[in-house]
């Protein structure tokens, strides 16, 4: 299964290069993330913003992947089936988001690739660890590649009396580094990509920490695993394509975006700049 | 099994619209629903009403189901089974309803659809996401569509303090029309319908939001899956018939009723009044 | 299957009546229901009350039915293995009646039937829900009748600030008729009965509500699902002997005692008055 | 495979009688149960003893079993496979002791009998009344017989405004013979040692109740589940051997020892006082 | 499957003695192990030192051991994989270390040994009890050894007014021998290789107790099975070397360091005079 692994990393990093449309938001966010360009709440939107903009794979959930599977196919688009997801319904300082479907779902679905969030540091985080092992074991037996959104977060984040050294080390970055939350830290950031290695994954996504020196540490700590940056919610352009810029300097492979595309009247123009960073062309 | 589950989603919504009669509530609210007319106890009473009046499907649970599988079949009146439920002799702020049958049980009671209901913003909302995710992902194996009852529901939604940014939007709403209870208001009904879509259900049945204008936002967050309105606590009549219209003028399919008919003296009125509008005869 | 359901359920309910031997109180209260007749804590000795009294059924653990299976297939009288079970040294306001044993262990035990105590209300319900629903389904595949104790109970009935309607109904019929515990209000257990015609018993043991007119409620509402009183802890001859006649009277297909025959020094007594009421002989 | 439970059930009972060398200590209470004799940290001296002793069984986890798989088999000693246990270094006023080894893995490992402890009245009490049911119900369809170390115990006990009426009498029974721990009560003790038999255990290890006309009513109540004394912790000569005589008077089948062996610098002698009480000889 | 064992077993202590290298650092301490010496998050680096040191084994987790799987090989390097890890990132005082793949999983990447955390103690002892239990019954099936990191852990340890007396003894120890702490205490170190030994570990990774004497105790109590010192956090060259003399004294057949080689920036050095001390070349 070891080639059929490798052709499928090859649909999603075709050059060594990723660019990756995410659309899961529906379920995370909700509507809400639809109310400043309405037609994003459409897959067949977003699906043509993808084929146009030279994506190499978009996120989605098992039920718009099995409504638009043919429309999918045709598109040529690589489908990344997110297995778990939650919504902001219910607000809990220690998440957990469940898996929802299987890898045999994905395969049966078309999929190029899993995905699975998993959020180290929650009093869940030991679920979601098993989940995305097990996952990443059995795609790996069926020859497709695991994702992971490395996304650090609960309580004990915060819990400033901590006997975590690694906590200690984060809150002296944060000071140096006052723009930076405490999960966009260096040390926290590269905790969790490396997580993403320790148990696996092809490809890890994971939030920018600020400076392309700081994001090469999280970058080799996940190495070999792939590194994308994570797209987060809508920014300014200059700022958006400045980190880009940022984190592929720092050795990765690419971005998973999607409120910073489709949430822009005009998801073209950003989505054009983008691919000549990463792609040069 | 493709052509199995547009066959059977043609039996529910036969001309594009559909007209569910509900019959889950001796589980959900006991025997205190049949007060005010007692016949509607009996199974025998409400199939009548079913035949009669044109509807497009029953829903209920398996008792009833395979006690009275010879009358259900013989009648016409394609089954919904509920595959979940809970009693209202348990009041959490957090409910959780949980999967009582499997969609193998379904089919053996000779069923057209299985239904199941998420209480997204409950903290057990990942097992209800979970066990709905995959009922949808085998019942459409089997070929079977799967109907959500999309209520988002619990403490979280009463959390003025949340950071959730679709509750603030809820709150606005609700400000702005203050007859809408919190979980009508458009953007919490719209994330339920919303998450319908994203798991991967037929059909969900959700609660009016109070006018065509935002109901059309539940329905277009939630398509291709189509919506019901959902019939909820017995009103007057005129009331009643205007919330449908509304949905109807919204892009909903139908509605999804059960007390609103059944606790009527002269349960035909109305439904001759419902079946008028859906279908225009 | 259904053919031989109904050969077993026929054994339960021979002429349209059941009188049913209950004996689980040693899993259930252990010993000290022993202490009045100390000869009761003996299997030999409750069978033979069962053989002489011409008990329809007799309710055990696996324990006793598989050490005294010989005898209980030659007394002739038809074994309900009661499939869950808890002990009164866990004291809990809201409590959990595991499964112990399958449909299976019931089957190659010889048992005409299968029991299952459904405690809704308690915070537990879910998990009772479940078992006994998959219970049931598959009790029917292998053609064996399910019995429900279908016993409201938990820390939610005694809740005065409930939301839930039914609580406010139980409170008034409470105050109407002070005799009876909240558990015993028409309200509460007609509510009990409809979950288990609802989840598919063939047979439910529910708690007497005080009178004829409130018990055929309860019938009623649990139809076409039989109805058996339960016996609970020792009283009166006369009252006791009142209540039998009063839920026959309202429909009721007989009794399921345990103490009110076992607990008195001369069981024989009361069984005979017992059975001439519901056999009339 | 009846007829290789009976057989089983004779190595440990062989002649109606049975004296079990109980080492699971280690695990149970870990190494200070060693400290005062340090020879008897190591099964060879322990089997030395089984076998000089006459013992009809030695208990033993899996580690051990496995390890001294050859020497066990030669010793001619039947073995008693522990299948669960739990360590004094979590301490809970409610234990858990979670099953460790299966069925299948006694039988793969030469065992006669599985044993499992049961703490009713903690609030785990579900998982083991359940565990404790499969696991008999698995083992005697292997032909293998099941031994219940039946230990009541939890917050519960102590709960002095405990509606339950098994306290109550335990209470009054503590306050004439004011030297019994809760959980050495006729009450509390006979308890445990029904459920026992409720479950279909083969024998019952539970603690002595002071007297032989008191633990009399334990035995009866378990019957036909035969009933072995445990053993505690170590006092002196005298006092022991009168609990034993006492126990066996009361009808039970002899005693599992560990520490009033093990502990004492002579082991021997102790044993053969022992072996006279319970085998004349 | 017994040879098997044996012959794997024989390449982790291949002359009797073992010398392990650990580097599970990365999902258990994160990054922040690797500051000192960048070198060392680079599995490449590591596996050079275990080559050129002559270690007889490498612990990792199964995205390096899959990764490098072929690197791995090539060095003849024995692999353990490890089954269980938690991140430092929840922080709890009774830590649960959950199962994360499987001992399936160990075989097909080539593993010569399994490891598993186990924190007896904590509140979640029941689960990795469990789970090792199973672990080591599954392993040994299929000839692979199993190897326990025996840490008691958790809340238990630091409760003054426990009830257990191995907490009493551990507490005078400590007050005898200020400097260790007290899951370095001889009576808790001990009581957790037992729990290794009571399980069927074929090699337990326990903490010093600071003396040849107090750890001789260990030994035996962990005997048959093997025992190894672990190297915990990095300390002065001859502190560790000197703990390492007195662990091998007491028995230990080697030790399994990480940080004390590859923090320092000159890792061949000390691991040279390890290899000494343990080897004796």
């Amino acid at each position: 299964m070891k080639e059929e692994l490798g052709e499928r990393m090859k649909r999603i990093v075709p050059t060594g290069k990723a660019m990756i449309l995410a659309y899961d938001q529906g379920f995370e966010h909700g509507p809400r993330d639809f109310l400043g360009n309405p037609e994003s709440r459409k897959l067949e939107y977003i699906l043509d913003i993808a084929k146009k903009g030279g994506f190499t794979g978009i996120v989605l959930h098992a039920g718009l992947a099995e409504k638009y599977q043919a429309g999918i196919r045709d598109s040529g688009i690589p489908l990344i089936l997110k297995l778990n997801g939650k919504s902001e319904l219910y607000t809990e300082e220690d998440p957990f988001s469940p898996q929802l479907y299987s890898v045999a779902d994905a395969l049966s679905l078309g999929a190029s690739a899993v995905g699975y969030t998993v959020y180290s540091g929650s009093k869940h985080e030991d679920q979601m660890h098993k989940e995305f092992a097990q996952i990443i074991r059995e795609a790996h037996q069926e020859g497709i590649p695991a994702i992971g959104w490395m996304y650090p977060r609960g309580k004990s984040l915060f819990d400033r009396k901590s006997s975590s050294k690694t906590f200690k080390i984060a809150q002296e970055e944060k000071e140096k580094e006052k723009s930076l939350a405490i999960d966009e830290t260096p040390s926290i950031v590269a905790y969790g990509a490396r997580i993403g290695l320790e148990l696996g994954a092809d490809l890890v996504k994971v939030k920018y920490t600020g400076s392309t020196d700081s994001f090469k540490w999280v970058v080799e700590c996940a190495s070999p695993t792939k590194v994308v940056m994570s797209g987060g919610e809508m920014i300014e352009d200059e700022e958006f394509l400045s980190k880009i810029k940022g984190a592929l300097n720092a050795g990765a492979v690419g971005i998973a975006v999607g409120r910073n595309v489709w949430q822009r009247p005009e998801p073209m123009d950003i989505t054009n700049k983008i691919h000549q960073i990463i792609f040069g062309s």
